[in-house]
């Protein structure tokens, strides 16, 4: 017979409560009364003011921490802060959503052309001359990458660096989200092409040419450019059956 | 003295520990070793293999039901299942993380033409006869709706059945996400104005028109409208202070 994994399944009850403290937690930050860097009580206030058990309210600190949402106070006299959650957050359960949903590869490109024409368009309107320089330097190393392995991370690198230029900092974040979630399927069809350093050439003619229009500052060409080589690019891979 | 929250403060090897495990069923997923449908394995051989604890088990198996990515098997013989993950988490990530990061309501609302836009051009290619009917069905409450409170759960509805129209899981999750997100800050800015009902009367026109382009199949008219329709809304919504 199967040993239970999880022990809420005796304890529904005990469960329960602990989605209590979350919920608790989450709709307080949500609706602003417990902001980024603030402290939460105690956690023997808190299961007081929620009628649960300590173990309850340790274990939805447990989730929220690992989720980077809070964090614990290393200085002497302890304590738990709220942190800005960082968009790893994000891209893990986009990671594991598409995953779980063999979300097709259509699907994903077509949620990144939609993503990345606004990064690319922003791109051009904001982008720093520091990223600017930051771009061009990415660009050459991927033109001196001699394989699969040396060039996919400066790929993911380039779109990351797009995303991250303009000011909208949700746009950037889901961008790399998504970006992060074809990371490996791209690799793996660039792996098995015969002639991959064709298709690398054509890579770098079409990140310069999305390079060039957001240095030159024109938005939607840097969005038009940006969509033409997401498609062209998946329309190659899609040859190897990725 | 604060009494420190969480005990990994006094445990980090422990809380490193948990989150070893973590990321093996989480990698697992995500190179697809671990599919939606398939069972875990049983408590002590995950400890075992992993040479944890079988609470730092535990405590990842948590925050994995949490985010509904594994349930415990009610039935004889209990055991863990990996559970299509539900859009909630996406929502739920989104929300945190637009709260903790003050995200601005323009780049929300960049985001949302990003989105929305795609999800009305799917819609108008996609959409069953039912979800039109559906849509025709929430166009009519919306008009009868008479107070704010009864209007605007039916206005983010409208979106979302168009966001689900298409076939685009992962766009229509992330608009569902956004739209979200936004619910709370439109709902208070609606709240807050002299003259409702003229802003309710401009909002069934725009709707009708995004859902007349919808049922006349016409995709980049649908996406016009739609993104018209979020910026026009938005700079009503403005000039209340949101």
């Amino acid at each position: 017979m199967r040993e239970p994994l999880i022990e809420s399944v005796e304890e529904p009850e005990e469960s329960r409560k602990y989605e209590a403290v979350l919920r608790h937690i989450e709709n307080g930050i949500i609706d602003g009364s417990y902001r980024a860097g603030d402290s939460l009580p105690p956690e023997r206030d808190l299961a007081a003011s929620l009628n649960v058990g300590r173990s309850a309210v340790r274990e939805a600190m447990r989730v929220l921490q690992t989720q980077g949402i809070i964090e614990a106070s290393t200085g002497r006299g302890g304590g738990t802060r709220v942190v800005p959650q960082q968009g790893d957050a994000l891209a893990r359960i986009l990671r594991l959503y598409t995953a779980l949903h063999n979300t097709g590869m259509v699907d994903l490109i077509e949620t990144r052309v939609a993503l990345e024409r606004v990064s690319a368009a922003e791109a051009a309107m904001q982008a720093s001359k520091a990223t600017l320089s930051n771009l061009n330097g990415v660009m050459a190393e991927m033109r001196e990458a001699n394989s699969v392995e040396a060039f996919n991370p400066l790929d993911t690198l380039f779109h990351v660096m797009v995303a991250r230029a303009g000011r909208n900092g949700l746009i950037a974040e889901l961008t790399v989200a998504i970006r992060e979630a074809v990371r490996r399927p791209i690799l793996l069809a660039s792996l098995s092409m015969d002639d991959w350093t064709v298709f690398k050439e054509t890579l770098c003619q079409e990140h310069g040419g999305i390079l060039l229009a957001i240095s030159s500052h024109q938005p939607d060409l840097a969005a038009d450019r940006m969509e033409a080589h997401i498609r062209s690019a998946y329309a190659t891979l899609k040859k190897t059956g990725m």
